[in-house]
C-alpha cells in the first residue's frame, strides 16, 4: 500500500529516510571496522529506532550504545542483547530501572564517581546479577569524567573490590572534534585524546588492572580511529545519517566523508509573499536549529532563516523566487540527532517511493 | 497516588508545571480581555494540550487558535468547538483532512492566495460545509500575508464569489515585538502593527465588505492591544508559561509582567568533574536552544551552557559550586513553546507535590 505513494505526496513537513543511502552508509561504517579489526558499537541516539539499530547489529556491530536509560529500556525490550549506556545513571530511581532492563539484555555502565559506584553496587546486588562497569575519562571534552590518570585506578579498585560490579575497561569520547574540517588538524586531535586515554590505561595495567575495554570515537574520527589503533570499540552514531555540519569533515587527502546524506526533512511552500521569497512549513519544531540553519537541497542560491516555530524563510538575493504555492522544498538538517528527537517516525524512502514507515521508539526518552 | 510524590522524587529531566501558577495566569489575561470586552482565542501552539485549552475556554477564551492543521484535529477531536488554524492550510491532501475536522469543530482558516482560496471552496464543497476564512496581512513581520491595502479587497472579494467559503475579516501579527522589553518601545510598535491592519480593514469597508474580525497580537503586546482598540480578537500563547525571554518585557511605568514562569524542566547534577562546575542531564533534547540557554533557578550566579544533547553544565565562575551528585536544579525555558514540543507529559504539581500528569496531545504535530 505503501510502496507505491510517492514523496511528493506526503504531508508535510516530514522526515525522511533514503533507505539506499542508509543502507550502504551501515556498510561502509563495517568495511572501515572491519579493515582494521576494531568492534564497533553504534549510538543509537542518534537515530532512536531499534529496527536501525538492529540493521547495524546485522552488518557487523558488537552491541549498540545508548545515551539515557530510557532508550537502553526501549532497545533492551526490542530484542537489542547488548548496550553500553554512556551516561552516567545516577539516583536511586534509575538504578531500580536500570537493573530491570538489565533483566532483558546485557547492559554496561560508565561511572566517573565513587558515591555512584557505591549506589550501581547495591542496585546489582539487590537484583542478583553483576554489572559491568567503564570508568569515563575526560580525554580533552571538558564534560564529564575523571582526569586521565591515578583517579581511575583508584575507582576501578573501588569497583573490584565489590562483588557485583566488574570492571571492564575506560570511555573517552572527545564529542568537540568530530567535525573538524581539515583531515590533518582533526588526526592531531584525536591523537591527543587517544593518549590521555591510553595513558590511564598503562596507569590501571601497572597497577595489574585488566583492561579490556577502551571505547571512545565518533563519525567524523571513525577513520583516524581505527588506523591509530588503542581503541577496542568505537562508537559512532552520526554516520547513518550525516548532516549539513558534518558534510564538511574531510578524508584523507582532501576527499569527501564515504558517508551519504541519508536524512532529509521535506516542506511545503505555503506562502508566496514578494517575488523574491517563500515561506515553508519548516521551523523550529520540525527542524533543530543548535546546529544552524538547514539546507534547502537544489536551491542552494536561497539562504534559509528560521521564521519561528512553524515557518522557515527562503530568501533569493537578488534574484527571483523560482517557487510556486504548493512546491515541495528538501532540506539537509544541520544536525541529525536533535532534529530526529522532533519526529515520531521516519518515511523510508527507496527510488522516489515510499518504502516504509519506522516508528522512532526512542523518540522522547530523555530519562 | 500520585498526589503524594514528591517534585523531588521525580526521574528527571522532566517537564513541571505549576498548577497554581497556570490558573493564575490564566485569570490574569481574562481580566486583561475583560476590562475592556475585546474576546480572546488563546493560541493552543504553545502548550498543545487539550486540557489546557479547555482551562482557557472556561475561564472565558472565545475558542483557541492552532498553528498546524495536525494540531486542529487533535483539538477537534477532544471537543474544543472554535477553532482558528493560524498557518495557511496548502495542499489536496491537507484541505481533505481540513474539511474532515470541520465535521467536528468551527474551523476558520487564514489564507493569503488566490489559488489557494480556490482549493478551499472545492475542498468545502466537497465536504457540504461552507469554510470561514481570514485574509492574513502582514502586519511587519516580513513573513506570510499580503501587503496592507488593497490586495486584501481583492481576496475578500474572491472569497466573497465563491458560494462555499466566507470572509470573515483579517489577520495580522507581528510576533517579532512581543518581547521588546521597555514598554513604550513596545507600545509605538503595537500601533505601527495595528495601523497597518486598520487601514487594509479600512479599504474593505470602503468596499462594502463586512469585517467581522480583526484578529492578532500576543502575550507580551496584550496590554496594548487591548488598550489601543482595533482588535476583536487576540490570540495569546505564552502567557500561560512564560519563559526566560518573555520576562523581560515590561509592563506600564516599568512594571514586572502579571505572569508568571509556570514552567519549568527539573535536572540533576549526573557528574561532578571539577570543583567549579556541575554537569546536568539537561541537554539539547530536554530544552530547546532557539531562545538561548536556560536559567537555573536559585543558582542565578552559574553560567549555564548546552554541553551536548544529553549534557549542560553548570559553571560558578571563580568560586565553588555548591550542587553533589545527584542534587536537583530547577530551570527555566529559554523559549517555552519548543521546549514544550519535546516532551509527552507535562507533571503538575502543586505545593511541591505532582498533582496531575497531563498528555501534550499535540505534540509533533507539525504537519
Amino acid at each position: 500500500m505503501t510502496g507505491s505513494m510517492k514523496i511528493e505526496e506526503l504531508d508535510t513537513p516530514v522526515l525522511l529516510v533514503d533507505a539506499g543511502a542508509l543502507e550502504r552508509n551501515i556498510a561502509a561504517m563495517q568495511d572501515i571496522a572491519a579493515a582494521t579489526g576494531v568492534a564497533y558499537r553504534p549510538h543509537s541516539k542518534t537515530h532512536k529506532s531499534s529496527i536501525i539499530a538492529s540493521m547495524q547489529l546485522d552488518a557487523g556491530a558488537v552491541g549498540v550504545c545508548c545515551a539515557k536509560l530510557g532508550e537502553a529500556e526501549i532497545m533492551a525490550a526490542s530484542g537489542i542483547p547488548d548496550i553500553l549506556i554512556t551516561s552516567q545513571v545516577v539516583g536511586r530511581n534509575k538504578l531500580v530501572r536500570l537493573v530491570q532492563a538489565a533483566q532483558n539484555a546485557n547492559i554496561m555502565v560508565v561511572a566517573d564517581n565513587e558515591d555512584n559506584i557505591s549506589d550501581l553496587s547495591s542496585a546489582a546486588q539487590t537484583a542478583g546479577k553483576p554489572m559491568d562497569v567503564l570508568i569515563e575519562v575526560d580525554v580533552g571534552q571538558g564534560r564529564c569524567g575523571v582526569p586521565p590518570g591515578p583517579e581511575a585506578t583508584r575507582l576501578a579498585r573501588l569497583i573490584g573490590d565489590t562483588r557485583w560490579l566488574r570492571f571492564r575497561g575506560l570511555q573517552g569520547y572527545q564529542g568537540l572534534i568530530q567535525m573538524t574540517a581539515d583531515f590533518d588538524d582533526r588526526e592531531a586531535q584525536v591523537r591527543l585524546a587517544l593518549e590521555k586515554l591510553m595513558e590511564t590505561a598503562d596507569h590501571l595495567k601497572r597497577n595489574n588492572i585488566e583492561v579490556d575495554i577502551l571505547t571512545g570515537g565518533g563519525s567524523g574520527s571513525s577513520i583516524i580511529d581505527t588506523a591509530l589503533g588503542g581503541y577496542t570499540e568505537l562508537q559512532p552514531g552520526s554516520y547513518v545519517f550525516m548532516d549539513s555540519r558534518y558534510r564538511s569533515a574531510q578524508w584523507p587527502g582532501g576527499a569527501a566523508t564515504p558517508f551519504e546524506n541519508s536524512l532529509t526533512i521535506l516542506g511545503t511552500v505555503i506562502s508566496r509573499p514578494a517575488t523574491d521569497r517563500a515561506i515553508v512549513d519548516v521551523g523550529y519544531k520540525a527542524a533543530s536549529s543548535d546546529g544552524g540553519p538547514i539546507v534547502p537541497l537544489g536551491y542552494e542560491n536561497a539562504e534559509f532563516t528560521f521564521a519561528g516555530d512553524e515557518h522557515g524563510q527562503l530568501f533569493f538575493p537578488g534574484g527571483t523566487c523560482p517557487l510556486a504555492l504548493g512546491d515541495k522544498v528538501t532540506f539537509l538538517p544541520s544536525h541529525c540527532d536533535t532534529t530526529v528527537n522532533l519526529y515520531d517516525r521516519y518515511i523510508v524512502t527507496r527510488d522516489g517511493t515510499v518504502e516504509d514507515v519506522w516508528e522512532i521508539s526512542a523518540r522522547g526518552r530523555v530519562q
